[in-house]
């Protein structure tokens, strides 16, 4: 009988720590009101992940992606990192006296938003430039992880990494409890995100793909070998750059995709355009007061032509203000 | 006492349940020989996976890349994507009667071989946009798919595949069980390794990095969206670009590289100059009766300054002829 106890009390440890490593019981998305889009996101990872449904998805191919800016963290009033580049400037500004006379870093460092606006691409080139190049990929990684540990958004005076969408996270999360592999298609810098990704979203860096620039492999001052970030273009995560970037980096077609704005509608069809059961999805910012409204005419973010085929082809038009009972965690 | 049975017996499956998902117990790495080669990799998984020792990596660092022409399959007599192509100049040449007198397609329909090296790289160019430009992805990867299935090594008269090195093989599996993710960095096309490198060493698609043409996205005949293959370059891994592959793809540094050619030599030194603990090996083809023996004169798979900087540095040479008991797992 001893034996028997033993036996029994081992059995209750393994048990429980089986039942410990099960997905949560608790009821997912919390933060989605209950309604036909929360309705459509859980039967769609039911049925991928029931061996009996017609539509069920083995788990290697089970690979969701997202779209970073406006889909999982808002990107008012610009771009985040555009916002990294801006205090850049001003933190390297001692080092180039000569700014303070030339466009568009004179605009930047004086607040003067209409000069740095009308130096145009051309500008924005040097500023990406002055903050993206000429430094190795190690340094680059430290200095976005300072800026993401101290800088605050204009808003709402907190981290910017307090802007994610609490919605996406949990969605994220139950993805990834059923067998999903969550991967960012971001047009965003890859070097931008991947350092804090992965504390962030879950994601870690191999499941980043963005826009990045060359690097050249040479010998650091110390003899060791590094990656020297250039300032040249390698290739533009955007528009159509987005599915090239997915069979590049990823080489599987995705069976889940989210976005929000036209620079993610060629992802979106070519998910969409893949045998079985997808789920195409957009995030739609309808709600002024809690975060922003702006769609078919917005300069950053702009959703047009996806919305026209968002609803033509019935893909799933997340309302935020309808759809989300919490959009960031720090609301009460 | 029934209660109590059905508890034990629910306790059996339980356990068997958890012993059955758990690493093998079996003595790891059997095609490894008794030696400090087969130690040095044990001790270093051993030290990496161990809480308490100073080497030890968290799981989500415990990258590990891996060459595959000459480290994980065979490459001689020459690469085999390069017989791919070959085969399908062959296979495609019904379709183009002018290749009976244009060089490189005359000399390789008719065997010459001489004809085709000297057509250098201008005429491997050639054959290379013949026969992976000009189609869609989808259709590239089922062009591989049917080669791989079909094609035979002239030595051996067996699946392509069938040239994988079961040491290696074993490798892999041993460091997934220890929780390290497993990567292909090689020169080779990423779009010729994935359709196979799942089925064939565990590795999917998403964790092959390799070259790369430039893919178009566009409609494809029935409306739907495809990616065509373009005929340019996008992106040479190999050499000084396999550091850069690795930062851009994998966006993390690894703690365990293994390679077989001075291609592989600046993959190493960037994996060798992280902080802490690395493991650095090198497949020396050493076994001209089992496999192959060349290195500092091949033309293919050259091995010279990295055996220097090896020996240099202590890196770890295995010796095939010595360290491993079974080359392949057709052997008997």
């Amino acid at each position: 009988m001893s034996r028997m106890r033993r036996e029994h009390g081992l059995c209750i440890v393994v048990v429980a720590w089986f039942l410990l490593a099960m997905p949560a019981w608790a009821q997912p998305l919390p933060s989605w009101n209950e309604g036909p889009v929360k309705t459509s996101i859980l039967n769609f990872i039911q049925a991928a992940t029931d061996r009996s449904s017609k539509d069920f998805v083995p788990p290697p191919e089970r690979i969701a992606v997202f779209d970073n800016d406006g889909t999982l963290w808002a990107e008012q009033p610009l771009y985040f990192q555009a916002a990294f580049a801006f205090d850049r400037v001003k933190a390297l500004a001692p080092r180039h006296p000569e700014w303070k006379t030339q466009q568009p870093f004179k605009g930047l460092l004086e607040n003067d938003m209409k000069a740095v606006g009308d130096s145009g691409k051309k500008g924005l080139a040097q500023i990406m430039a002055a903050t993206h190049a000429g430094m190795t990929t190690d340094e680059f990684a430290a200095t976005v992880a300072g800026w993401i540990a101290s800088a605050r958004h204009p808003r709402f005076n907190r981290p910017y990494t307090d802007l994610v969408y609490q919605p996406m996270q949990e969605l994220l999360e139950h993805l990834r409890s059923n067998g999903f592999k969550t991967f960012i298609v971001s047009g965003g810098g890859v070097e931008f995100m991947r350092p804090w990704t992965e504390k962030v979203y879950g994601i870690p860096p191999e499941q980043v793909v963005g826009s990045s620039g060359v690097t050249q492999f040479k010998a650091g001052p110390d003899g060791k070998p590094v990656l020297a970030k250039l300032d040249k273009v390698e290739f533009v995560d955007d528009g159509p750059g987005k599915p090239a970037g997915i069979n590049r980096f990823i080489g599987r077609r995705p069976v889940l995709a989210f976005g929000n704005s036209d620079g993610d509608l060629q992802m979106l069809q070519w998910t969409a355009a893949g045998s079985g059961v997808r789920f195409i999805g957009i995030v739609h910012h309808t709600d002024a007061q809690r975060e922003w409204a702006y769609d078919r005419k917005s300069h950053i973010g702009r959703l047009d032509k996806a919305l026209d085929e968002a609803n033509a082809k019935g893909w799933i038009l997340v309302d935020m203000k309808r759809d989300w009972n919490r959009v960031f965690a720090f609301e009460k």
